[in-house]
Formats: structure tokens, sequence, C-alpha cells
């Protein structure tokens, strides 16, 4: 059997899915029989997926502006063997916080293509960059800008930084995750723009080389990256007739989308970097300014598609006239997405996938809360406990978020590749839950 | 100085909160010391309030009902020196999961006070629970009694039960949290009671011993109690009759609410009882009903007031005529009630508790997310860098909750009493964000 129509076209499941003896097969896996194997709930991801995608963010932009970094924005998903993988793809890191640099560390990710990200990094993670001779520290606001300026100075060493400017664009994503509008946490205001870059430039332990921007996530429009682009580029010619400012990197961040159903595809990413280069070209033309180097930070839909979160189905409470619930055996504790941003995602019933009769049910949790409901109102074939329930594009922003919520241990990860599966994160136990506790 | 007057009246601070020097005190100890001693982000549990709370909580049932078992919901917070503490009380435990279970067994908790509920246990757990010998297994739908009973019989044990019915009450909390509705993945139906009492009874393995309704969380009013109680022993009296059920436990779940801020401030425990017991007492009168024993289970409002989370202030952005953002070093990895239930808090400036310069702020997280907000538009007194900010009523479902987000490691936990602090949780390192991670 072939693989369902509009998921498979949506891109909604990775791409080696396939459909053989009424099973969910990944990277030539068996999900039923990895299920069986790893224990439910299982995060799965597929190698290929991911490295075809990682090839292919550097395809689409290099081709267009070869001076293009693909960064990959750990903080949508990040171990020891993703880190590997993406250094093994050429990417460079976009972190954001210690815990990630010290992931990084661990694989001897290339620290000169190492961006550290965030509004509020403290002074112990600062040291941390700063001895690790990370590339470049992505500077949010006047409080980072001096306490990096004395750390540096305390170390004799000179930090080469991008300063992180709030473009004032909404990209019309969920309000949660909307960061490059005027009212936001994030990044110094335009008004603000001239004072920094005098104080960054006035610090001889502070090389500034770039102007960065990023706008929230996911996006499913191009329009705001042009017109934040617009007004970067524009602030940056001024500050080059003012301040003499070389723009070296310039960085419209991230936030490209991800398709987690098939109603909702997202665009390709030639789409977004089309639009990213020609807006950046015509800029800089109009500007004269000299090309920068570009700097790009997809996250979510680097891994988004890849992943695939397994589980089995248990209690069963059909309510006449309302709803059937199929429980399943993970939810809000590995999959916060639905109850915080109201997310949707796809299911399809891994043991039963050729079964063509189908009802309508809504996939509950376990977690001990009402609000963990997985997959509302979802055509599936009948089930019956101890089937297995596949949810795609859970490769980001899942098992980051996922917490020990009813002290219930966080899933393994795998990685599928060509029929052999991988283990790369192992399930927690009863005893780690406790292993900081002291009575 | 004397405590700020409104969020004392209003029980949001533990009970020993006091001012000196311009800092608050818990437990006689300088917060600002401990957030020095332990580092932030810090969540403190103040003992005192802890242990009159549960005090409290088995006077007011007690001198109205003596035979009243008061159980600690367990996953408003757990950790193994909680479990010590509410053994030491005297109280039983409500579970949810198997690593409950780990933790309860951790301490020697006396197993016949465990009650073990859930919409979906495992085999697994419930396994864990027949070889452990726990109380009573609160049996949530048909699967489960069907599952249980196989699994008792394997082991050649009886495993004494009570069915949780779903009344079909509103109890006008966060649509996340409300349970006791008809449409909802938790409990029997009221229409399945019938035929769940008889399989139950049916089964050589399984010993009914009573009926649990639970409501959700928090729940401000009492009638939503009374109405689900009638409802309730009204079924118990028909069962009685029908199948010879003998009641000898009814528990109506716990639900109370918690003072999160002075202007919504919770009722009394003595509120809650009088209402429970009143209705309870009135109805199995009526109803010709031998006295259950009353099982009650307050979670959220055994723990919530007793604690505080401690962050230190970094970044501050202003933003002309909008917002000034002061950023903490904790957030949404640690608290992530805020963007998920919209979630409302009380601040205080720890370490300049006693300063009259008040401004409006804002206090967002150091997660990269723009939902990452603690406290919105909160008057403060006007803040640096390095000061000590203390969240209140930050003793339940935050911890629970906390994950890993943007790989940062989760905060150590203390537990403070007459001027000493100890260690109950340590930070988590770098390390065991790795711990699970093979490449």
């Amino acid at each position: 059997m072939t693989f369902p129509g509009k998921e498979a076209q949506a891109g909604v499941f990775p791409e080696t899915a396939e459909i053989k003896n009424n099973h969910l097969f990944i990277g030539g896996c068996d999900t039923v029989e990895l299920a069986r194997e790893f224990g439910t709930p299982l995060y799965l991801f597929d190698e290929a997926t991911l490295r075809h995608r990682a090839a292919e963010f550097k395809e689409e932009f290099q081709s267009r502006y070869p001076d293009t970094l693909v960064l990959y924005a750990a903080k949508a998903f990040i171990c020891r063997a993703l880190a590997q993988l993406m250094k093994d793809e050429g990417l460079g890191l976009d972190v954001v916080s210690g815990g990630e640099l010290a992931i990084a560390r661990s694989v001897n990710f290339p620290r000169d293509k190492i961006y550290f990200h965030g509004n509020n990094k403290s002074p112990a993670e600062l040291t941390e960059a700063l001895d690790w001779k990370i590339g470049r520290v992505v500077v949010d606001n006047f409080y980072e800008l001096s306490l990096l300026s004395s750390l540096a100075q305390e170390r004799g060493r000179i930090q080469d930084i991008l300063l992180r400017l709030s473009p004032g664009i909404d990209p019309h994503t969920h309000h949660l995750t909307t960061t490059g509008v005027t009212d936001s946490k994030f990044g110094f205001l335009l008004a603000q723009a001239d004072e920094a870059v005098a104080q960054a430039q006035a610090s001889p332990y502070l090389n500034l080389i770039g102007l960065h921007l990023h706008l929230g996530s996911p996006i499913f429009e191009v329009e705001p990256y042009q017109q934040a682009i617009a007004i970067i580029l524009d602030l940056a010619a001024k500050m080059k007739a003012k301040h003499g400012l070389d723009l070296k990197e310039f960085s419209p961040g991230g936030g490209y989308a991800l398709s987690y159903t098939a109603d909702s595809p997202a665009p390709p990413i030639s789409h977004y970097a089309q639009a990213i280069v020609t807006a950046l070209t015509a800029d800089i033309s109009n500007l004269g300014i000299d090309p920068p180097r570009l700097v790009v930070e997809p996250g979510r839909s680097m891994v988004g598609r890849s992943g695939v979160a397994l589980y089995r189905t248990g209690a069963t409470k059909e309510i006449p006239g309302i709803r059937k619930y199929v429980s399943l055996d993970g939810g809000m504790g590995d999959n916060i997405r639905p109850p915080l941003y109201g997310a949707r995602y796809e299911a399809m019933a891994a043991s039963k996938a050729g079964n063509p009769d189908m009802e309508k049910v809504t996939l509950s949790g376990r977690f001990c809360e009402s609000g963990d409901i997985l997959v509302k109102d979802v055509a599936l074939p009948i089930l019956g406990a101890g089937d297995i329930i596949a949810i795609p594009a859970s490769g980001a922003y899942c098992i980051p978020m996922s917490s020990n919520y009813n002290a219930f241990p966080r899933p393994p990860i795998i990685m599928v590749r060509e029929g052999r599966a991988r283990l790369i994160r192992r399930r927690e136990s009863y005893e780690q839950l406790m292993s900081c506790d002291l009575v």
C-alpha cells in the first residue's frame, strides 16, 4: 500500500515513511517493532529527512547567496547525537544557554560557528562562552553589552558580537511566540540602535561585526521578513554613515514554518530563501552596503518533520453522543504544545495503517489533567488496547519542553536509517527522578 | 517593618514571611542570603507552613467527621523529602504513576495509605502497585477494571479498589483543569456505574470498597462539591439496593483553591470541610447509608502557599510608553503556569522590600520565547541588576511541570525552618542534561 496522499504531499511525515503490511515504516524500520523493542512513548528521528533538510537549507540559500551560513537553532531540540549530526552537515549552531553550549562542547562543535543568543544570559554563561572562545555573542540589550565588555576585559579577550534589534514587525503567529514586535522582551529598540552601536564600538573588548533580528515562529508568510530586512538594513546604512559600521554579518533569524497538519502546509525553503535573498540583495544595492555574510537560523523547520512520536493505546472511554476518548501512554509530559499553544497534529494508527474502518476519536494523554489531549477529533481505524499511534511533526519543541509531570520518566529517542535503529537517548529511570533528591 | 498587609491577609506568602532590614525573611532565613548561598533560580518551602497546613486539613475535617483520611495529592509536587514529611504528618498519599509510587516507596511510605489514580495506568504500573501491596487502586474505566483483575489473578492478590465516577458537574475553573464534567477523559459515566459495580463485584480478585469523584482544580466554590456528593451518594444507595454495595469509603477528591494573588483569596479549609461534611452526613442520613470513611485529596492547597520561587534580576528593557521588562534568571522552564493557564502571581523585591519608590514593571523570564513572562504589570521598587525577586504561591505545579527547555538545568529546592535551610533537591548539572544521551 502506498503512503496516504494528503500527509505525504504536505510533508508532514518523514520522507522515508511508507506503509507495508498495514504497518507504518520509517527509515526502513517497522514502527510497531520499534515500539515493542524500545517501549512507548518513544520519539524517533529519521536520519535521511534530517540530513536532506540540512542540505536543502544550505543549497537553497547558498545557491542564491553563496556567503550564507546556516545555523541550526538548538532550542528546537538538541542532544549530543543531534549536535554531532549538525556538525557533520557543516552547519553552525545557535545556542541560548550554557547548557546548550555544554552539549555543543561535548561533541567538539566548531566553536567559531557557535552564536550565543538570549535576552538574559547570565554572567556565568557569558564567562563560559568567552572561555570556550565561541564565535559570536548576539547581544540583546545594554545591560549585556556592558556586562560582556567587562567580562571580556577581565579575560583579555576581544569578542565578536552582533546586536539584536527589534524591528517592530508583527509576523502573524501565536502571541506566545511572537518576538519581533515592539512590545517584546527581546532586542534593542530601533531608537536605541544609535546608542548601542556607539557603545559597542567604544569597547576595546567588543568587535561589532553585524546586526540580527528575529521575528517569531512559526511564520508562514515571507513579507514580514522582507519588511524587517528593509528596516534593519536601512538602519545599518545610517550606522555606517554615522559610526562607520562595517556590516560583515546580517541575520534575519529563523522562524520558518513546519507542516504540522495536511491542511496547513508550510512554504518550501526555496520560498523563504528567494524572498530573503531578493530583499537583502536589493536593499544592500540601494543603500550602498557591501554584501554581508547572511546568517539564517532554522530550528523548527530543520528538525520538525524528521521526528515522530509513538504511543501505545490503553483505556478507551466512549461518551455517547459526545466523544470517544482513546488514552495514550504519553501526553503533555512529553508534548505540551497542544495545551500550551493549541497546537494541532495529525495522527496515524501505525499498527493498523491499512484498516479502512475509520471512526472519529480524541487521543488523550495519560497525565492527570483534562487539558492533556494530544489530538482532538481525528479519524482513525477502530482501535483496541495495545495499538501504536504515530504523531508526526514531533521533532521540534516537544522533547525540549518535556517535563517529569506526574513523576513520569521522559521517553527515549532513537534515530532510524536504512532499516536500523540506534538509541540516542535512553528512557529515564525512576532512580533518575530522585537523583538530585536529599531526604 | 511589618509584612505588607494585603498579601499577608490573603495568605499568599508563607506564614513565617516577615520583612527585616528591607529583606524578605522566610522561616527565619534571609531570602537574599539564601539566593546567594544556593544560587538562583531557587525554590524554597517553609516547613512550618507545610506542617501547619497538614495539621489544619486533618483538624478541620476530623473535628467534623472523625473517620476522615487526608491524602496528599503528590502530583502537586513530590520529592523524597516531601514524601517523608507527609508520612511524618500521618497523611496518606494519592499517586498517579509508577514514578510517584517509587518516590513513596523510597521513604517507606505506609503502603496501606497509598491510593493509585489515573486515567491510563499502564500494565507495568499496575503490576508495581500490586507487587508493593498498596492500599487502594482507584479504577478509572472498564479497560482498567479488567486489566487489574487479570493482573491481580496472576499474582494471587485481592486488591481493594474504588471506582472513579464522573458526576457531570462543572466546577467553574480553567477548562484545562476541569475534570468532573461529562465530556472528560476521567472516570466512569454515571450511566456506566451499574455495569462497573457488577463487573468489579464479579471479580474474585477485586474488592470494591468505595466510590470516588474529582471535579477539577482549583475550585473556589463549595456548591459543586455538594452537588457532586449528592449525585454520587444517591448512586451509592441505588448500588446498595441493587448489588449490595457496602460503601466503606467515599472520596469527593481534591481541588481546593489556593490564594495566588491578594485579590483572589481562596476560601479557608474550614469552609470546604464544613460544606463537604454537611452534605455527606445529610445525604447518608437521608439515603440510609452507613457512614463511610471520608477520603479527601488536597494537593495544590496543601503545598502551594509554603513554596516561594526566588530569582535574580538581570537585563532591563524599557519601551517608552509601553512597558518596562525586567528579566529574571528563570521563567517558563521552572514555572509554565503563566503561559499555560494564564496564571497570575504576586511578586516582591526580596532585596528591596522596604523601598517606597515603586514603578510598574513586567517580569520576563530568560527562556527564548515571548510568552515567557512570569508576572505582567506589577508594582515593584526600582530594580537594578542583581536584585532578588520572590514569587509566592509557587509550591504547587511549578517544579513538577518544570522542563529543561533551552537546555537549562532545573533549580534546587530548599526547606527552611527556624533560621536554618536544608537542601532537599540539588540543582541539575550540565552533565545531567546529557546523562541519558548516547552519541
